[in-house]
Parts: C-alpha cells; structure tokens; sequence
C-alpha cells in the first residue's frame, strides 16, 4: 500500500512477510550473478529463510535502525535497497542495493539510491551516507562513481567469500556535496 | 518516503519516530475533541509518550499484526488510522481511526479506510473488516455507515471511559460484500 | 492442593504440569465432540501439546490475565474452564468452557460457570462477565441462556474452523443482574 | 477460590495479587518479630513491594519450581508458607513458613507444614523435604522437631543478617519416614 | 591468554568457546572414573554440549555469580576448578572441582583450591568458602580435609545419581581459619 | 586471578565489576586528555557509569565477541585495551586502546597491542587485525605506525565528537604481515 515511486514502472516499498515467496523466486533465478559478489543466496535456500530475512528487515526498521526495500519494475520484484544500519549519533548511514539477473542495465539500483540518499539527507537529516562494494565488481562500483561518491579507501580482505579474501572499497558522499538533479527532486 | 495517496492534497504514511512531535501536537491541539470518545489523550502528556506510541506501533507492524499510519492532508499531519490486530488465521482485522478536531467534516476518514478495507481485502487477502464505534458517538458511526457494513451487535459496557461504562457497535463487512467505486479502485 | 469444591462429586482446581497426561487423555477420548465446535483437539497429538497448553495457562495467572481450571467429577478430570483474558481497566472477563463426552449432561458446566462468575463479581470486583459461543453450538449456548446472561450480538464470520466461518454470539452479563442462588453462595 | 482446608478455621490458598495489601499489612504489623530472624521485613517498604513478591512467587509457580501461599485463619491473613524450591531431578523441595505476631502458638505452621509435608510426598511424588532454621531460632526449630524432622547438620555462618552471620540447622525428613497422624490425611 | 599460574607445569584459565574440544576429549577419556560422583558426563555426548557448558560458565561470569576455569598441566587441559556460585549478600562462595582419570594423585586439584580460595578472601572479599562432596567419594573429600575445612553436616539423599540417592558432606571454611602457606601466598 | 603478563611491572587482566570503582578513578583523573578524542568521558559521571560498562564488555565476552582488559602498571590500573567485536565469519578483529594521562609515554599502549595481536593470530586463528583512529590523533596513530600496520583509507566525517566531524584513519594488519619480536614471542 505504501510506496515510493520513481517513475511509471518503478517504485520502491518496505519488504514484508507478504513479499517472501516473490523475493524467494528472485533470488533463486539469480543466483549465480548475486552470489559472485554477495553471501546470502548461498544462505537462502527456501522460502523460510526470504520470510525470517524480511522478519529480521523489520525488526530493524522497527528499532529505527535501518530497513530493506524491495524495487517493483513493471509489478515485478526486481531487486532491494537498503540501509544497513542508521548511526543516528554521527548523522550517517550506509545504503546496499542489488537487483536480479534480468533487471540489471535499467537504472534501477542508481535511480533507487538517488531516492534513499534524498531521503537520508532531506527527511531524515543525516550528514554522510557510504556506500561499500568489493573492490573486483565493477557493475556496482559504477554506481557510487556515477552519482559522484567519494572513494575514501580500500579496506584489505574484508570479507572471506566462497573461501577467498575480498577487498572493499569504502564511497562516502556528504550532504554538501549532494547535488540532486531537478528531476530527483521531484520524488523526494 | 513511502506513502499512500488518496488524491493531491491527501496520503497516508505509516507512522515512523520522526513523526513523534508532530503527532504529539495534533493530539495535544485536539485533547478535548478526541478524549470524548478514546482514552490516550489522557496518557498523552509529553512528545516521548508519542515516541513510544509509535515504537509500540512498529513493533506490531514487524511482528505482522497491525499498525498505525498518518493521515496527511495538505502536508499537515492530520489524525491516523490503524489495523488494531491481524487475525489471519481468522482472515479477518479491525480498522479504527481518529481526526484532530480541525480536520473533521474534510471526509478524511472515510477515504482512508476505503484505503485500508482495498488493502485488506486485495492485498492482504483478509476476508473480513471489523470496525467497532462507542454507541453514541455517532460522528464517528456515520462512516461505516456510509461503507455498508453491517451492524452485528452492541455490547454493552465494553469500556469504562473517564468513569462511565460505554456500549460499543460492532460493525462487520465480508470481503463480498465490499464495492470499491471505481475511483476508489484506482488507489489500491 | 488448592481446590474449589461445587460439591461431594465436584470440585475445580488450576491446571498444573502435573495434570498434563490426564488432560491429554481427556482430549484424546473425546476428540470428536470437542472439534465439532473448538479447535484445540487439532493441535493435541501428545502430552508435550498439553503440557505447554498448561504452562503458557500458568504464565498467563501468573501475569494476573487469566487461567484454565480443571473440572474434576468424582476424582476424574471432567473438562476445562477459564477466564480467558482479564480486562482489569474495564472490570470484565470472558469465560470458556468445555467437557469430555462422557461427562456431558451433568450439570458440571454450568455450576462450574457459577462458581466462576461469582468469583469474578465478589472476589475479584469485576462488573461485567462474557461468554462467546458458535452460533450453532445450541448445546452450549444453554448455559449462559440458564445463567440469564444477554445475547449482545451475533458477530458474523468471526472464526474459520476447519475450513468454515462461525458465526459467535456475544452473551454478556453485568454484575447488577446476577442472582446467586442460596446454594451457590455456599460455593463463594 | 482455590483453597487448601486445614479446619473450619483455616485454610490455606496460594497468594495473588488481589493479596498485596493484605500481606503488606500483616507484615508491616509484626516487623519486629518477623525481622528478627528474616530479612524481608526490612525490603518491604509499601503494597508495591508485596506485589512483586507475589508476582516473582506466581512466575516461580507457573514455572513449576515452588510458590507461596498464605495461610487465612478466621478470614484474616495470618502467615505464609511455601515450597522455596522444587528440585525435581533430585525428588527434593524445602519449606518455609512465617506468622504475624498476634497469630503465633495456634499451631498454624505445624498443620500448614503437615499439609504441605503431605502434598509433597502424595501428589508431587517427592522423596525428600527439608526445612532450614537459624540455630537460635528455637521457636521456629519446635516445627520440624514436632514433626520427627533429623537434624542433618549445622552450616556455620550461612547468612549475614542485619551485621551478623547467623548459623543454620538443616533438617531433613524422607518420606519413608513420614507418618500422617489420621486426622492429617483427611486434608491430603 | 590470560592465566593464573601455580608453578611451571600447571596453571589455571577460564574455560572459552575456543576450548570446547579439548574439554569434551577430556570428558569423554574420563567418562568412567568422572561419573562415578558427577553427572555431566552423561549429558556430555559430542562438543556442542561442552561448548553449551562454556557458554553457560561465561554468562555466569558476565553476572558476577561464578565461573569455571580450565587446570592446564604441562599444557594439556587436565581437570576443571569452578566457583558454582557466588552469594555476595552473605560472603560466600563455593568450589566445585574435577580431573581427568590420568591427572590424579598430581596435587592438581588441592593447589588449584588454595588459588581460588585465596582469591575468594583476597581479592574477592568473602567471608566463607564452602565444598559439598558425595558422602562416599573418599579421593575427593581428602581436599578439604587437607585444606582443614569443617565439616558442618551430612545432608542425606542430597542427590540421585544413576538411580541411587547419595548423602553430601558439606565442608566450610571462614576466612579466618585459612593458614595460606608461604609459598601459596606467591601466587595470590 | 586472572593474568597475562608483559614484564615485571605491566599485566593486563579482564575488566571484571570488582575493578569499577579503579576504572572511574582513572577516567575522572584523565577526562581531558581522554576526551579529546574519545567520547566515554562525558558518558562517565559515577562509578555505577564503569560497573554497567564493564559489565557489557563481559556480555559480549561470554557471547564470544569482544572484550575490554585492563592495563595495570606497577599495581595500578593505567588504561585499558579491548577487541571492539569478534567478526568469526570474516576472520578479523578491531582492537581499541586508551592510557590515563600518567601513563603515556611508556610503552604501555604498544606492547598490550603487541600481545593483543599475538593472541588474536595465535590463538584465535584470526587473518586480520584492524585499528581506527582519528585523522588527527598522532600519538595514537603512532603505535599502528609502528607496528607497521598499513594506512588502508581515511573515512571522513566518520564520528560527531563534542560538534565536529572527525575524519578516522583505518589501519590494517593481515596475519602474514605480522612479525613478532623475539620477546614478544615469549608471552604468547
């Protein structure tokens, strides 16, 4: 019922328990792309586990803490964004985002974040909010570069993923630097 | 960020912490109006008991039983409406609702729960919608009233209200019986 | 130990762990009289089932919101009553009873009502005591019926019970109108 | 409503919170016998502390590990007995009473710890029940001694009580060694 | 990382999640001569469970109320010394302690007492320490004896082992009566 | 009890409650210095402040994720070192240090980092070993310098300390890269 809309195909809205059987059958069509640079379809084995995922979403969301959505294209579950946690006490945030095999290459996760920073920084009144990607996916890194994002580090072997060391590449964008375009503003 | 439009002037939202103020003004602008038929005017004291109000709130909504959401016409916070409980087993909920005494007359209401009964009728796939009304406030009956629900019953002394015993009418519609006006069916 | 004696033959007491396999046994010999109209027979495959049955009825005395007694005729566990919640703000309490077969016909629900209801009214200063019964449950309507309790309302589909929507009606009786007969206040 | 009789005089019923006033005022009218050997009196300040300790005796009850209950004689509160742990792996539990001033030498606690001594051994199924008393408390310590308890050892300095450590007797009683007088058996 | 040492072969450290293995091989090479006094070693089936145990030692020790430390001898784990409990109103304490079969006759279990007693009067501020012993473990009893305990008591049918009921003898020690030798004081 | 030893005059022990009243006195002698770059100062008015600090820092130890010990210099307590989160999955660790002001100067810092890292490759099995600190901070910075961490990224605006931004350098140390001095081998 609630949604965010970014344009006549697209909108974002809180993922809930209503939503686990569709973000199952997200994921598992595209398993091999998320998993080259993500953990959690190898932890995703049924519905069970998108329901107890949305559960935990919530629950965040519930302690002010962070939230994942899920990104609609044309009625379909193309993806999620979220902010993985909310540092109320430093004004800062970090926003996550992936999407399904298919619906890469649309503008989905830019014109999703375009509307999570807005959010961050208009309604929510936050200073910084970062973005970290493994350092080999160029895909997404092209995101924070895009929207003008900071690179403010390389932080070694970061995580252990299917048994190797990946490092992270930690974008930073502050308020003052925001610039939304006249149309972002528009879906604030 | 994610909302609910009713038409230009008018959305719903659900109610989040950063709406702990506003919310706290238009209970405490509308004491009198509100405490003649609900109680939490009279816990309502200070801008935290709001806050918590809405932690309450978003706990249920992370548990999957109900919550609160904002009223919001003409970008002013103007009353809320709830799911009280989600009874799935059952299929069944109960919507109330309350207006600050400024919005009244504006059929604010009445367009939100046409909102909420299309939401648990269509999405949720609930199968019916209960709203039960103090028997003598009749402003307030008027809306189910005008929805077609049925009324089921009065039972009597259901609540003791600034110490008065209240009946209260319990009003039903089966999801058969709904007919969303076409105009209606546009904001589901 | 604690007991509430109605008679030579009768006597009700708190459910304790204790009882857990006497109970099961009950539910397990009458499963199919109790399922015409209650849905726990269902969800009772073993003494584990009832054990937590009777733990979670002890939590919920122990949080002053209610209990399940056991109804014991002639040294034999006859059926179940209880307050089903305590609604202490508005001085009412709702009370559910059931029998095993063979146990029917006795009278033991209805005094076991009345036991229970003054205890409600002179004990525990409550004003107002409900009882809920499937509109077709004719059996069981006749003790609040017996008792002079109000038919409040018939509230429409407010169960789904293997696979069809009850209706309930809604008996209600207030403190003023009950008539304790001279023996029942014996049982106070 | 629940009662345990021990003649037409008393009874004892197991204490809930509807309680709280009257227990504090019978321990605020005898602090100065009861703190001399225990250390409650001293913690109990007004009806919210009774309360909670009603409320911590319920929570151990509904969790199975021993409760307290009151002991009524001639409808007034007079003392208070209780099973202060249920070891059950081990078939063991302990008992421990107090009286208010005015109501000592009725034999109260001796008939109450019979009561409990047989409930323990005939409807709990325990082996073993053990009291414990401060050396010097040689009114308490006549209990177990009238009822053929075996003094079972000494433990030096077992409690620090207002300054000093007081030592304690351990008394013990099998249940092969328990005999029910006749009379004490009709109360099982 | 952290040790108390009690010469160059043997030293103390409190049990971690990380020497969960090595505690269950210890276990499981000792099953026979351990369970002739003690449980455990029959609920201790495979490293999950010695791990539960650690867990649980650590969150008493997060609590203020006791823990249990590995005895390592020439760098194998070799037995286990713990506090069981830790009675900060009354002073006092009590040790519990175990070997594996190949560690006794060692003076393993007498010196890691004298470093626990010391600590419980030195550093911790207790006024007693108690050691509850199987009536007829014998090995086991020589420790307090040796270390001139009191023994205050024989609690009969203390605990039911294997199906039989052993007595406890409980040993105790005031502050006062310990004569720490000069060279255990070395290692306060 | 508990220790891990440096030298003659330097140990560092767990941050056990016992030790608050130490703790408070060293941060209440210390708050400027201290609070330059760290916040806890202003967090810390009474000892009740240190006794509820440390009993975090052992939840999070009996949860295997972290923990606080002190550092005590010639028998007094002179700062404190502790893992900041255990992240098992990754293989990695944060630690974080600070010194009251008397105790600068002398190495304390470096050579508790030292054993630190030596106990997380060496016992813990970690790969990584990270440290933050403030851009700005050089006498911190000063000990992963030489300890030939590399200087992975600076994370602006990464903290809000008493109004400002604080930019954070992230320092990183993989377990090849680790080479312990002879003597620091000596207190593994």
């Amino acid at each position: 019922m609630f949604k965010a809309t970014i344009n006549n195909d697209t909108y974002l809205s809180l993922l809930e328990t209503r939503h686990a059987k569709e973000l199952f059958q997200l994921i598992d069509s595209s398993r091999e792309s998320i998993r080259e640079w993500l953990e959690f379809p190898d932890l995703t084995h049924q519905v069970e586990d998108t329901d107890a995922f949305i559960r935990r979403s919530l629950k965040r969301f519930s302690e002010n803490d962070g939230y994942w959505a899920g990104i609609w294209y044309r009625n379909k579950l193309a993806g999620s964004i979220g902010f993985l946690y909310m540092d109320w006490k430093n004004k800062k945030t970090e926003i996550g985002y992936w999407l399904g095999k298919e619906y890469e290459g649309l503008g989905l996760a830019t014109s999703s974040c375009k509307l999570f920073i807005n959010h961050a920084f208009e309604e929510l009144g936050l200073h910084k909010v970062q973005i970290g990607v493994a350092a080999n996916n160029l895909k997404s890194r092209a995101i924070p570069d895009r929207l003008k994002f900071t690179n403010e580090g390389v932080i070694r072997h970061y995580e252990l993923l299917h048994g190797a060391y990946l490092d992270r590449v930690v974008y930073g964008l502050l308020k003052e630097e925001w610039e939304p375009e006249n149309e972002s503003q528009a879906f604030i």
